[in-house]
């Protein structure tokens, strides 16, 4: 008697997860494992970094996801290598996997371009992780900045964003919020001038994936909060304290985030696959690869092309997600003798926050919406995706009542390893 | 001119916060220094570790204490020494301060009374960190049992928790409920009865402070939610994965919660003094040193006297919080030309609670309570007490919450220095 059916999807976030929730009702035994027990809410990383929400309404434990699933198995263990010759995955921590399907949903790693100084003094956005590193060093130098008062002047106060996407746009602007509120409450001795938020851009537009009204929108709202927004202005070097630009000039700060550019996870170069840009993996139309039927992408690891508009889309949850859903759907159309689809994504429209009562939503077939609307419906479309009610009603408290009294729920730095 | 007094506050816990407060109205600047940017709740640190509530909750930025009292400035650094004939601190990070007058607030470590291997391996719980560090621990050894199922016989998923005092009961009713719901959904294929919870007491009863009959519910209701108590038992060496009683036996056991006994701050043992047992600072009635009228003791440090009763009061949260007030309310006394006065300690009951619906409460005058009245007055209680009205509503959401569906906060490792 041949064994069930076995699906091994590596990933634990939108795609994963996705892939994995569309098996329920398939025949199959289904392996999920991811590095972490817990699946990242991505979109909002920067809240956390910015301490407006909990790190636990952010990261969901996996397992939890799947108490209503039992052909699906949760496993915490970093992949060391996939051999798709023989549909076996090695795993760091633990026994090698064999699969019939095998869903690759593995992310991606943020890409430095090559910057020096990049590695050791930048602050990525990626993973939650990266958010708690940022926020802690961002309190940390305040807090130094208050014992020494000479560290002002020498900008520890200063963060420069890279990067005018999503990340780097909401990511400014939360950071205003909370200087310009928070610190300025809790150093009132620190004068908040000396205290400056720069977004460093290298094309001519914050948001450039967004139409020219929002742009103008998301600019003057970043300037309304006191963020200085260089356009045309490309990071050349960055060290511990300063930013050195192309053009010469150097910005004293202690704080870079990067919020400029992602590369596939480092294992899609492991898989003697024709690669596209960012080590992105190709993807047939069914988002299958070229060559291996059994084997499906998701996420932001993926090439993905939408089969409607032949357009490849970009690294976002909402087509991680959608991917995912449509890589785990077709699995289960194979293992019930019926063809895979070609994947569509559907466009519900793409959202960046700005501040309190500014948002900028571009919505399918040229509609478009700024300020408290927008804001107000990015929460709605967020809280709707939150994994579980009990995320939803913490990111509601949290967020309600930042709303009305500007308190924050951390802004603690906790050393578990002291 | 002379300068305006100068308080110096060393300790952000209930006895420190509790004595800055008190100076709000006083014609003095009252400087706060604490180690960490945080206020920490301990009396809720084991539900930190067991996950039922968010390390926001518990910790409490100490800036945000003091908005509303200009006269205090706050600042984390870390003392170094304090010259009382010169009415100095130094500090690590920052310039020393002189003082007028000193409240000394520092808190304790915890006591290992010498037993072999406690350093390395067990898991005490006085601080925040000390938490976290045992939730991460906790869950690690279930996601690693989850992948090499032949731990569990190993008893890595075994806890002992040593002392039966508040929080030994506290953190293994707590665990109990954590293994028995979440565990047993999150790993259906872990066999409950190979994650023992062990209570190991060297004295003849759990929770001796409180009356018989409550001792005996305590343990009634401990053993109902699955944990062994072990009463007359001594620990006598503590390994990795293993656990020594004088007795000879040997517990496997990967886990082992430290819950049974304090002492001072190692700050104590540098300043001269006649020490009382646990390093503790001997006190006057008033609350101030012998010989040094300028100083006071608040908390956890100090060997406190309750001057209705005579009787030493214990390490607790509320006499921290009520010596701390004395001790600021008698600077502002002395600032005022007035004499400062003796400390009584108002007894407001103990509580502490097993589980959903089961606590104890010892009150005054020997009127007690059990069970789920108990229990609804313990969260009364400790939500009156917690910082803010942020801190409350969180609380109150996790409990409800988790009091409904038995869904908790966290349950995940989140590893910020990967």
């Amino acid at each position: 008697m041949p064994d069930r059916s076995r699906v091994v999807i590596l990933g634990g976030g939108f795609g994963g997860v996705g892939a994995a929730k569309k098996l329920k009702h398939a025949d199959a035994d289904v392996v999920l494992v991811d590095e972490h027990d817990y699946h990242t809410f991505q979109p909002l990383l920067y809240q956390v970094a910015t301490d407006l929400i909990e790190t636990s309404t952010v990261g969901h434990p996996l397992r939890d996801l799947f108490h209503d699933q039992p052909n699906v198995a949760v496993h915490e263990a970093t992949v060391n290598g996939i051999d798709m010759e023989n549909r076996k995955v090695s795993f760091k921590e633990m026994a090698p996997e064999t699969y019939d399907h095998l869903v690759l949903a593995l992310g991606a790693t943020v890409n430095y371009f090559g910057v020096p100084g990049a590695d050791e003094h930048a602050f990525p956005l990626y993973t939650l992780p990266d958010a708690m590193r940022l926020r802690k060093h961002v309190l940390e130098r305040w807090e130094a900045a208050d014992r020494d008062p000479g560290l002002i002047d020498d900008g520890a106060l200063n963060v420069v964003v890279v990067g005018a996407g999503p990340t780097g746009v909401e990511s400014a602007g939360a950071l205003a919020e909370l200087y310009r509120t928070n610190f300025s409450e809790d150093f009132p001795k620190v004068p908040q001038d000396k205290a400056g938020l720069i977004l460093v851009e290298a094309g001519d537009a914050v948001l450039p994936m967004f139409k020219k009204s929002l742009q103008d929108y998301a600019k003057k709202a970043l300037e309304k909060r006191t963020v200085e927004v260089r356009l045309g202005e490309v990071v050349e070097k960055i060290e511990a304290t300063r930013v050195h630009l192309k053009s010469g000039e150097v910005i004293d700060a202690h704080t870079l985030v990067w919020g400029a550019g992602l590369q596939a996870n480092p294992l899609a170069q492991g898989l003697g696959l024709q690669l596209q840009h960012g080590s992105r993996i190709p993807t047939e139309p069914d988002l299958s690869v070229a060559g291996h039927p059994e084997v499906f992408i998701a996420g932001d690891i993926g090439w993905i092309t939408d089969q409607k508009t032949k357009k490849v889309l970009p690294q976002l949850g909402s087509v991680a997600l959608q991917a995912g859903e449509h890589a785990g759907a077709n699995i289960a159309r194979r293992l019930d003798g019926k063809d895979t689809e070609p994947f569509k994504y559907l466009d519900k429209g793409t959202m960046a926050t700005i501040g309190r009562k500014a948002a900028v939503v571009q919505m399918p077939r040229g509609r478009s919406m700024t300020g408290r609307t927008a804001w107000l419906g990015w929460g709605a479309v967020h809280l709707a995706l939150l994994s579980t009610g009990e995320a939803k009603a913490r990111a509601v408290l949290n967020w309600v009542w930042a709303g009305f009294t500007h308190e924050r729920p951390g802004r603690i730095r906790v050393d578990e390893d002291e």
